[in-house]
């Protein structure tokens, strides 16, 4: 566990960009262990100094061995520990009195094997920080710095070499996926510079490890392979320097099927599993979230070697009309637009090509190879007069053909440079020695269209989270905030909170009686609503406890006697705090709007169309709290059945602001109480033409008062 | 476009599998499109008769060659004709005079060029049919059939040689994408045995080619590559006979994002865009629909290497926790079970190895280097004792070493013939050579492992239509049904057919004034319902002309005048049928129904929960008309919705089978009279707790009368 960083504990340079590393443990033998990471620093060429630490052999493959950390030649800056669990500690101390300020460990058996791990593990991490060392791992596969040759890892992915050269940085919490991942970026001529594998993160952790790569001048991308997140609030910090350092991070995070563990009283826990929340807080920093492996290399290959878009228009130049269609197909899919060229540009181009067509997509057809000057003009068409803002093109195994090949590539590099602002993916199918000519030229390759498609839509999104400006602290809540009970929370006490945090809600009156219950309607004005009060009923409406509609004194008095018998027939035990009379609340749209603390994340704001469309389809929209009034618009903008406020099928459109006002003042007042607070739920908000009230709301406060 | 197949007009033998073929319009130069195949014959070694004709030479690429099909030595099946448009219909003739009865013509400028080549294609279909041969063609790049080495194609894809042996057949009305993905085949080690290019599909279509290699021996499995459909009843029937023969068909169609072109008059017409009624049929007949060029060669690759599974539980062994939780997401995404291992079971394999884990994933760690058995002892007791239907492992780059590789594939191979009924796919990295050996040895090979878990789905999804039952026809319905009037039909004549079609509607009364609305009003009980009834009208509610609960003589004869009111008001040129009276329906989930003669799929039912759900949230089950009871019943409970009927939130459960009812009897009506029709919509549909009624309705009649 990454414990708390006192103000002098060095950085990483000394453990990723080393001037002299140790590799205590060191073995003559490549495939063991102790002798693999000797090998790859050799085979590497590391310029610094490598001593390997052998009480028995004065040479290890090739170097001077030495006897001791402490008969070391020389200071060094970072020392790999291939030593069992019980000779950690001091070797450690050895190695930090000789100067290291960096560490690694694959050794494992730490706290992935029980609380007797985890505690030599906390002993360990003490022990480093003491003596002022960076640790990486315990059980770890090491991690590697290409440009520089340090190598201290024993992945196998580089018994075949080290990788392309590149400026790639992966972060990997899983030393055999991330292997895994490594071997891929091969074949898909990714250069990687940085490979680090976090294994337990007694000390250095993925959070730390994506900050050293922002600063890095290095890279330009970053890859993240994530199973738990530790530290979410570093984590989600080195994410914002990243996005405001215009560096693309992909993220693929596994586990997202075991969401939703922990059970909460509210009626909305189901909606919010920690993935949807993971997700949403991912979004806020422009992160690429990547499903599939697939995804996550071709976001990073994409990202490592085309600019970012301006916008979403993709032009689509082809050779055949059906790879057009599946193009735009996979656009639409991907949320890319496709308009069509402006008339006058398709008629210069139809000059030249009565038989192809100019519309978007260009489809210049196979005659193209009679003048293969159509396909630069026509891109550069697309570029200057279409004002697309990225391409992609379909000229299957042409590239592959020692006759149209050259064509093809003199055509494309003659047109680069007057678009080399727009990403261009080609989709082909050739040899590697092949597409690495046209990367070379600035252009991606792809076999599958829906692929290309999808990363360029990738770098769009990126693209647009990093023109966002930074989010600003939310200004204080006018008046201060009202404190959460540590007791459970019934209908008035929470409209009360609300109301005193700034949600609006209706005037009402909780009642003993039914004379009280008629007084309250009269001065009110009818018709009237009536509810049970209680801390012990959640679901009112199913158990008869809400009436609708009363319309004169006779009708409060009966409805009175009727609920307080609902309560005892349904829910004999419950405590009643009264009935609950207010104003019929009129016709609009109703949301469920909500704030939870996520064991995880933190307090998060989440909205949602009353009735079941939360609940049952999911249609939920998840911010981290506090969200500022553009930010609750957004969200709420987002549903799927946004269309229901925005004025669908002839409906009246419903205040947006009102109900946006209402989520920022609910998801303040969740963020500043989080540590009292489990949940707090509206439903429903009533969102009229002007204006919106909280109907109905259930305040849980935290479990253990936090 | 292809015509009425007459009694006498042969089958595709021919021209799929000949034993002599003519090249009409050959050349010498194997760069040219008449010289192209000739090489590719050569280098396929053709065992036929091939005979080049050029009236120039006396031999071309060491074939003999002849003046003219008149001058052959003998008769020929199949002749490719690589002339020039005009030259096609002589050509045509001579080479049946020569007793061919397959042709394959490159030839464009046809139907895809507009009005008059479209003329001309159909005087070449006519011209083909008369002489009884079959036309692949124009506008395609041919086909072969890599087994005999018939290859009348100039694809660009064989000029690096035949496909790898195999039972794939492949189907592409694009030429040009046909070739893209004969390609990644390639590298994708799938063995092609046929690739038919359809081009214009002048006489042979997609249909007729699937239902060849349906009907093939030498044929497993079938990839179809579709960019419009042009007789949908002939694919249909064929995709249905493949079904019946278990023979998987992986399809991707294009054009996905232009569907629902055509408006029409009915509200619930863009609830079915063309392509969800495609997807609904294709569904029927157990067809894998592929999105992406990735997934349809996933697909193929899998299901011509793989048994089908027999269920869809996955059992997963890994070498690495990450990949094991990843297969495991990957399973809950697609929809496949993960069930743990049984306890016993577990023991037995964790007392061989107790830092393991063999709940499911089985992680057999790192340290599996040490004890490869465990690995195939694995393997063995979750098909044995877990009961899995199928296998995903991780070995990441073992097999691609020298020292585990070899172990490891020993360990898989011993165990592989106690479980060869099961799918099992390795996620690896490894070289084409080494993952062949795997595929050797009966398994799939994958480095992505989502998509290893997204094929498998799709086996099992393929094994679970194989299973299902032939479609009995429907039996007759009970009573005549009614005829569909030519003019549009209001509420009250829409409910009048509906019933008599067998769908439950509640009593009601078309009245002409508030006298008659009261007396109506008064037999069938109060509360009444009232609602405008006017052709013209299409969306009352929205200029308020339905009015709910009224309660007594008074309220129904102000209700009267205000629908009257409303008419004028909103819609003052609208026809007034009268205003409907009818008893208040009760409680209950409301549906919409609806039935609606789609241009290419012809009539189609569909469902979705009433209110907005269908609407903005696109939550809606569709199937080909007409439907059974159960099959209506299976598509209520497809939606997303259906919780709402089957008891959610505590709401009483409705009367699913009712619906069903409905929906089935909805649409017998509306396949039987699909000819007269546009569509009917049932609007709302009360489920109640016992029973359903058709609440409102609207038919329209077809637009010309069909």
């Amino acid at each position: 566990m990454n414990e708390q960083k006192p103000p002098d504990r060095p950085g990483l340079d000394s453990l990723m960009a080393p001037n002299a590393v140790a590799i205590v443990g060191a073995s003559a033998d490549p495939a063991r262990i102790g002798g693999r990471p000797v090998d790859y620093y050799r085979r590497a060429g590391f310029k610094g100094a490598l001593y390997p630490v052998n009480p028995n052999r004065d040479e290890i493959q090739g170097y001077p061995a030495y006897p001791s950390v402490a008969d070391l030649p020389g200071p060094i800056d970072c020392a790999l520990l291939a030593v069992p669990a019980p000779r950690l500690p001091d070797a450690l101390d050895a190695v930090a009195a000789q100067g290291a300020r960096g560490a690694v460990v694959f050794t494992a058996g730490f706290a992935e094997m029980g609380e007797e791990g985890a505690t030599m593990q906390r002993e360990l991490a003490a022990r480093a920080r003491a003596a002022g060392v960076r640790l990486l791992g315990p059980n770890c596969l090491g991690m590697f710095h290409a440009a520089i040759g340090h190598c201290p890892t024993f992945t196998s992915a580089l018994q075949n070499g080290m990788p392309l050269p590149g400026r790639v940085g992966l972060v990997t919490q899983s030393g055999a996926y991330g292997t895994h991942l490594l071997e891929l970026t091969r074949a898909r001529r990714i250069g990687v510079n940085y490979w680090v594998s976090t294994g337990n993160e007694a000390d250095v952790g993925v959070a730390e490890v994506i900050d050293y790569l922002v600063a890095d001048p290095g890279t330009d991308v970053i890859g993240v392979y994530l199973e738990g997140v530790n530290h979410p609030e570093l984590l989600f910090a080195a994410l914002e320097r990243a996005r405001q350092a215009r560096k693309p991070v992909a993220l693929m995070k596994v586990g997202t099927s075991a969401a939703g563990a922990a059970a909460a009283a509210s009626h909305t826990a189901s909606l919010a599993a920690a993935d949807d929340v993971f997700d949403a807080a991912l979004r806020e920093f422009g992160v690429a979230r990547c499903r599939t492996t697939d995804e996550l290399l071709d976001v990073i290959y994409a990202a490592s070697r085309a600019p970012l878009p301006r916008g979403r228009k993709l032009g689509i130049l082809t050779i055949s009309g059906g790879a057009g269609v599946i193009l735009a197909d996979s656009a639409a899919h991907h949320g890319l637009q496709t308009p069509a060229m402006p008339e006058a540009a398709q008629q210069v181009l139809l000059a030249r090509n009565p038989m192809a067509s100019f519309t978007n997509p260009l489809d210049v057809t196979a005659n193209a190879v009679n003048d293969f000057s159509l396909v630069r003009d026509g891109l550069e068409s697309m570029v200057r007069d279409g004002g697309y803002d990225m391409l992609a093109s379909f000229f299957t195994s042409w590239p592959a053909s020692k006759v149209l090949g050259p064509q093809l590539r003199t055509e494309l590099q003659a047109a680069r440079p007057s678009f080399a602002h727009c990403p261009h993916a080609l989709v082909i199918t050739a040899g590697a020695e092949i597409c690495a000519q046209y990367e070379e030229d600035g252009l991606l390759v792809f076999e599958d269209p829906d692929r290309a498609v999808a990363a360029m839509a990738a770098l769009a999104g990126l693209a647009d989270a990093f023109a966002r400006p930074a989010r600003d602290a939310l200004p204080p809540p006018a008046a201060a905030l009202p404190r959460i009970p540590a007791h459970a929370v019934g209908e008035a006490e929470a409209k009360r909170i609300l109301a005193a945090a700034g949600v609006p809600v209706l005037p009402e009156a909780l009642v003993q009686d039914a004379a009280a219950a008629v007084a309250a309607a009269t001065e009110m004005g009818f018709p009237v609503v009536m509810k049970l009060v209680s801390p012990d009923i959640a679901h009112k409406t199913e158990i008869g406890g809400v009436l609708l509609n009363l319309t004169d004194a006779e009708a409060v008095r009966v409805g009175h006697a009727q609920l307080i018998q609902a309560a005892r027939r349904h829910a004999p035990g419950a405590r009643l705090d009264g009935i609950l009379v207010a104003p019929m609340a009129g016709d609009g749209q109703e949301l469920i709007l909500g704030v939870r603390v996520d064991p995880v994340v933190g307090p998060v704001a989440m909205v949602g169309v009353g009735g079941i469309h939360a609940e049952v389809m999911g249609d939920v929209a998840l911010h981290r709290a506090p969200v500022s009034l553009d930010e609750a618009e957004a969200m709420i903008l987002r549903l799927k059945t946004a269309p229901l406020l925005t004025g669908a099928r002839g409906r009246a459109p419903a205040d947006v602001q009102a109900a946006a006002q209402a989520l920022s003042a609910l998801s303040v007042l969740g963020a500043t109480r989080a540590g009292a607070l489990d949940s707090i739920e509206i439903n429903p908000l009533l969102v009229r033409a002007k204006g919106a009230v909280a109907l109905d709301a259930l305040i849980v406060p935290a479990a253990s008062g936090r």
